[in-house]
């Protein structure tokens, strides 16, 4: 059976990038649908991944002095609606619980989208002194958000994310631990994951629900849409002049706290698919794959074979994640296997090998084949890996320069977005306008404001009127 | 304010018990109310406690092949009420979701109590041979169930856990899997929480709605009450019947899977607080320990204190969790509070141990204070953290043994439940009513038909007739 579904070939991604997209989640098994409409089941290949994605991102928030908590799943009616702007963003897609056992409640609880409110009520008692400043506070969670289409990891009902909520005695410093977040969030995509990032601001359209500044990263898929990664958000004091989180300063002055929030969620599952798949399958960068190296014994059955498989697994196993394939499929089935989900290095190991004395390395990135000394094993796999890991990042990167346009009026705009695909830099007025009107006839939006501005040329590229801003723009999922 | 709020005594555990219990687990900043009802904030020092016994646990269960996933937190109503006893077991008290964003939903979904529905919904379409076989899959997450009284940790409206779901193509398979999985949770607990526990089997009476067979592991609190403190279920193939998860054998025949589930929640952290814990506050085993060694600078002011400090902290942090209280209260109050946090090692350095080139080590649960010459500090920490742990389960063994009893009628039972509070194991006929009878008459519940059978008599302690099994009975939390 599940030989079967691995034989019938991917759709290729040239063809229909949407179905070879839904062909990988679901021949990887990263993911399943279920009978509970819009949410996923996260099978185990998948969820090793996000454990993965979870475990580094966490030491990096522990680095900088990040504490996790755990905070109610439910936010009553009336705690979500203290905040207008919040509210009004939040309350058409959240889901309603009503009742509780066999009674009806007295008020509605939403199952929380995000946790701004309930970390706000949280400190309206734990904060009362500039001794308890600041509070960098995280939690690991799911949220739930009414979405009407939904696509894995991409956009579901519910999704897996961390959300961090911090609260500062000043201004300067929630601003500092903003852009801080957000480059936490850059280096873990371009580190770890092989994804190069456009780090930068969202335009006041684009910001979050309640947010003074929100920053984000976008990233560049493989078919020249783009993907936010991660996003950082400024509060101000808004947030504490709604739910009246004060505390007695050094000067013993009443002062309203400055806070922030920013995420990362399941969806960048979605990137790593899409930026580093090929019609073979999923690839997955070394320091994030949950197997790294794939032993296939070749006749296996051959004395000795299964036993030297097991010898080269107990050697790596210390340094590396390894597996061997000893099921009773074929040595073809297993690399098409191996492929398709996407392990970094698969060693081929048979009765010649071993009397010669070396082994196969296949790199899933390049499909190089590499003869290897066994007596240089550890090494070259270090090696392979490590490359591995470089240069997918530098082949992502080539791909998103590539696919990186400039535009100077409309007319070249809407030339680049109707016969290419990839980000647009243009320059832009500052008017919502000229946002909505570009969303409206071209389904383009503005990605970001990247901290790294350039000039393209002196005018809005829309209406004309005096530039402000070098924006990015593109098609988002 | 920090400090003033920890000098006020905590409530005596002799005077009040559950005061003393609500006292701790506040002023440890473990946990604090919230404005949802029933629902709690679990703080820094909860959840790092949380994280290491999560770290720990899943360690156990990977090596024995579990592997993780993540499920919907919705299940429909029509799912939840495919298993008859499972469904009226939990419907009186789960929360219900009927509208997403602005429209009534065309099913209500309930948050999910439990999740074998929803693991049965998957392994249907998951499992279609024997090859698929077994399925050892388990979820860290969060849960809800609509209790009325609720309490820190022991009971609350939603509570965090892993819930492990495993289908196996035989029956004996699942009852060793089930058996295996109640083993982890008791060498878990003895070996890392040093909680002892009594394992055995729930009587029809006390088993899990839908369960063949459920196994426990149950421990004594310090005020001679129970704790349920993890769960095994066998459940034969009566869900796989009612969901028709069937899978071709190796003879081609047809086949319904058995299946198993097993728990264990934060729950356990109110019997870390309830076993070890004294009236200065927390005592956590070193081997669960967010901090081990607390170093307290004595006249920190003076040249070179603080910097000895940190030195020692950087000597001691490649093995333990050590943190500097550099903060500018008193060395009382330090003290104080890092008895109150359990911390298990508190070391004092100040000029005149600096001058004799030694520190001060105090031990949390004797409060013994031993002089470590500074150039055998890593050894004696080493050393003091290994008797601790293993003195605080045996103090616990030593306790929970002084406090179980025998009774051989029933006016000996009802004077030791009157007169003691403990375990008490006496002889059973194996009837419902006499269970019923006692629950009604004492408060007091057949807690497990233990492994380790006994003979205390020949015939049961309640209605005298010949008797089947010796059973632990108690007071439950």
């Amino acid at each position: 059976m599940a030989e079967k579904k691995m034989v019938e070939a991917i759709t290729s991604m040239e063809e229909d990038f949407a179905q070879w997209y839904t062909d990988v989640v679901k021949k990887a098994e990263l993911i399943d649908y279920t009978s509970v409409k819009g949410c996923m089941v996260i099978k185990p290949a998948g969820y090793a991944l996000w454990e993965l994605i979870q475990r580094q991102l966490d030491e990096r928030f522990k680095a900088t002095g990040v504490q996790n908590v755990y905070l109610p799943l439910f936010i009553p009616e009336s705690l979500l609606q203290k905040e207008k702007d919040h509210v009004e963003g939040f309350a058409p897609e959240v889901a309603w619980v009503t009742h509780g056992g066999l009674n009806e409640l007295p008020e509605r609880l939403c199952v929380r989208p995000t946790s701004e409110t309930l970390f706000c009520d949280f400190y309206k008692n734990d904060v009362q002194s500039y001794r308890d400043l600041p509070k960098v506070y995280n939690q690991w969670c799911s949220v739930v958000r009414w979405e009407k289409e939904t696509r894995p990891f991409l956009r579901s009902r519910e999704f897996l994310w961390q959300e961090g909520h911090t609260a500062h005695a000043t201004a300067e410093e929630a601003e500092e631990r903003t852009i801080q977040m957000l480059n936490v969030y850059a280096d873990f995509c371009e580190e770890v994951l092989a994804i190069p990032v456009v780090r930068g601001q969202k335009t006041d359209k684009e910001k979050f629900a309640g947010a003074k500044a929100t920053y984000t990263i976008e990233a560049l898929m493989h078919d020249g849409k783009a993907l936010q990664s991660g996003t950082s958000h400024n509060f101000g004091d808004g947030f504490a002049r709604a739910f009246g989180i004060q505390f007695a300063d050094k000067d013993n002055a009443l002062k309203y706290v400055h806070q922030t929030s920013w995420g990362m969620s399941t969806r960048i599952i979605g990137g790593i698919i899409m930026v580093h798949g090929d019609n073979e399958g999923l690839v997955l960068p070394p320091r994030v794959a949950p197997i790294q190296v794939c032993i296939i014994p070749i006749q296996q059955k051959k004395e000795g074979v299964l036993d030297k498989a097991y010898e080269l697994r107990d050697r790596l196993s210390g340094a590396f994640r390894v597996k061997v394939d000893d099921s009773d499929k074929t040595p073809g089935w297993k690399f098409s296997e191996a492929e398709m989900r996407g392990y970094p290095i698969r060693i081929e190991i048979g009765p010649k090998d071993m009397e010669a004395g070396r082994c196969i390395i296949c790199r899933r990135d390049t499909r190089e084949k590499i003869e290897v000394d066994l007596g240089e094993l550890e090494t070259r796999v270090e090696e392979i890996l490590t490359a591995m890991q470089r240069e997918m990042l530098e082949r992502a990167r080539a791909h998103r320069d590539k696919n990186t346009f400039t535009a100077v009026n409309m007319e070249e705009f809407v030339r680049i977005f109707t016969e290419k695909a990839g980000f647009v830099k243009a320059m832009w007025c500052g008017d919502r306008a000229c946002e909505d009107q570009i969303k409206e006839k071209l389904s383009v939006t503005s990605r970001c404001m990247p901290f790294e501005q350039e000039h393209i040329s002196d005018t809005c590229v829309c209406c004309g009127k005096p530039a402000k801003k070098m924006v990015y723009w593109g098609r988002a999922y």
